[in-house]
């Protein structure tokens, strides 16, 4: 759990270990702090923590804060969440209200003498509000806000607009609206979580039993929330068509979040019809809602082809996770996939409605081993030159250098 | 939510307030840190935001940090909590390191360089075993130790020698095998809480409307979680006594966590026994798990009498609750319970075996309105005077003005 750099050094190499440190010298008197707030979803609150972990030993003194809040205040948050992705929203004096008054009392209590501060997502970015501003502010936010609801977007601009910085996660997120400097960071996974790292063929056997996953087909799997936005019916639509040339499996694995009805409804729906049904009677598709890591991973190692099959996306860490351990990926040109997906040489990219398209890749790579073997082992490459912690270190040892 | 002294003026009168900003003065130099993890149940995750607000707009800068965890982190720690209870653990290798890992690494984001260092129950305690310490640490324990796990207590305890002071909230907690400083702090309520503060007859109208409860009969409630310590059976075992001479309705209110198995299991085991079923059927037994802090309010103020028939208690604190909406409380001798209710003074108090002595005390409270009254004025002065949050400051500033 405690990371330190030299655990990365045989995974990056010595040359990339030098350079953290290196880049490190330049601002190890410097004092940073990182505030997040834990509830928010996926990649940033499983990145943040080593990633912090990581600039302490790199020399960095840098905390961490987490921002407190009740039930409403994260209903809303999420809310805001779903409206920066460019759903409707209805921005009332409460909501508003809450909001502030939240970050108001966080701030009440937490007293920032750093030398820089950077926020993560719309939670906690009114704080700003409520400090002294003596130091830069960077807002480093996670979501794709290339269409947002503007109402919400004018509302939250006001505290955006005394930020010094933005991190974005992808060129496409860049607001030509915004007049304060904006800088790409693609967001990573950590290769030695348990999500990611290499595991014995004991353990991916003892998950497999576990779970009652045969192997005696091909499976076809896409580990994703049960979201409209990951579109499982359409995946169960593609599966469908491939199963009509081979004998394969399909897998979807999602946690559920007790506080997600929608996740919920969309689960139920996909249980009870007949169709699925009938597939889930003979094993041939299995639902997985456990939410544990090694499954994911087990997963993610032994089906013969990922799947992502998203109608919309952040930058897509779960597809960087599949790449990462060579397994060929058929993913939608969508948010941040084609940034990790070079067609064709690290992956497939297709339309997120080309069913006919996923289909025919995906039989294409069950009957070609040899095209599965060079394209998952480009991918690995892909993401360790790009896409792993270390890389994401080095962007924030680049940009505190710049600006402190 | 961002509350100040100035708004518990009329609660508490000038000369509380007075005494706050007179001892405060005293310390107003300092920097305080209070560490907890949030995810500990009840009473502390409420009051301490509040008790932070108030020594920060009391002039003393007061941090607080939340202890980061993943799942198995916090599995670990309620079967500490537990153990410390006296229930058996199987205190594994594994369990110890992951309990130091993951304060080990939440120490190297937190560079501690307050005055003084307040860390609440087990969770963060071996915090203090990875910094460099060079201020008092106090560590507040708000369970009851009273009787617990012997091989856990001696785990624990090579952290707990490092302190310098242990708060317990109950003179019964006191540990005589701890050659450090005891002191005890009584916890407290917030008045001006959801769950305490006035509410208005519309709102409790609309409240009882929405969560359907009649109020054509008494009322007799118990709020607690679904939890064998509570003894939600005993509870209905005598209200079917106490029905037997006046009809009247029960409610049983406590929210379900969703990882707490054990209380899914006793929540079945009531909803499934026919002759609770019965009374579910008839609405003489009402079972609610909402988590609604204004219902919680509202059923405190409208029932006849609150029953809280623990078999254990920490300090209790639903019966404060109770206690300051001015209704009757029947209460268990049992944990902090006797130091609330003076019997048949402010309130009563029974063997929690008790039956018979419950439903007698019971049946005449519903039969005698006069000494509802007369018991419920003295019970909101008692906490007035003794449970209120501004009470819990000035022990607060009592301690750091005697060790700073």
């Amino acid at each position: 759990m405690l990371r330190s750099l030299s655990d990365y050094r045989e995974i990056v190499g010595d040359g990339v270990l030098s350079e953290i440190y290196k880049k490190s010298l330049k601002i190890c008197k410097k004092h940073i702090v990182h505030i997040n707030s834990t509830y928010q979803g996926g990649g940033v609150a499983e990145i943040l923590p080593n990633l912090v972990s990581l600039m302490n030993d790199a020399g960095i003194d840098t905390g961490w804060r987490i921002l407190h809040g009740d039930s409403d205040f994260f209903s809303i948050t999420k809310k805001f969440h779903n409206a920066l992705q460019g759903e409707k929203i209805n921005l009332s004096k409460i909501k508003r209200r809450l909001y502030l008054e939240n970050n108001e009392s966080f701030s009440r209590f937490t007293h920032i003498h750093h030398d820089c501060v950077i926020i993560h997502d719309p939670q906690p970015l009114p704080l700003i509000n409520f400090q002294r501003k003596h130091q830069p502010w960077i807002w480093r936010c996670h979501i794709d806000i290339s269409h947002p609801n503007q109402e919400l977007w004018d509302f939250l601009k006001s505290f955006i607009l005394r930020y010094d910085l933005m991190i974005i996660s992808d060129n496409e997120f860049y607001r030509k609206d915004l007049p304060i400097p904006q800088r790409v960071i693609y967001p990573s996974i950590d290769p030695l979580s348990p999500k990611n790292m290499e595991i014995s063929e004991e353990l991916i056997r003892k998950t497999l039993r576990k779970f009652k996953i045969p192997t005696d087909k091909p499976l076809i799997t896409q580990v994703s929330r049960f979201d409209k936005w990951k579109d499982p019916e359409g995946v169960i639509e593609v599966f469908q068509r491939v199963k009509e040339e081979i004998d394969c499996r399909l897998v979807l694995c999602g946690s559920m979040a007790a506080d997600d009805p929608e996740g919920m409804q969309i689960y139920n729906k996909i249980m009870n019809k007949p169709a699925t049904k009938k597939l889930i009677q003979k094993k041939d598709l299995i639902v997985l809602t456990a939410e544990n890591q090694i499954l994911v991973n087990t997963l993610q190692r032994v089906s013969s082809v990922i799947i992502q099959k998203s109608l919309r996306e952040g930058f897509g860490l779960t597809v960087t996770e599949a790449l990462w351990k060579g397994t060929p990926v058929v993913a939608s040109k969508v948010g941040g996939i084609p940034n990790q997906i070079i067609h064709e040489e690290t992956g497939f990219l297709l339309q997120p409605k080309d069913y006919a398209g996923f289909a025919r890749v995906i039989v294409n790579l069950l009957q070609d081993p040899g095209l599965c073997e060079k394209i998952g082992s480009r991918a690995k490459e892909h993401v360790r030159n790009n896409f792993l912690i270390t890389r994401h270190l080095i962007d924030y040892l680049d940009l505190l250098g710049e600006i402190l």
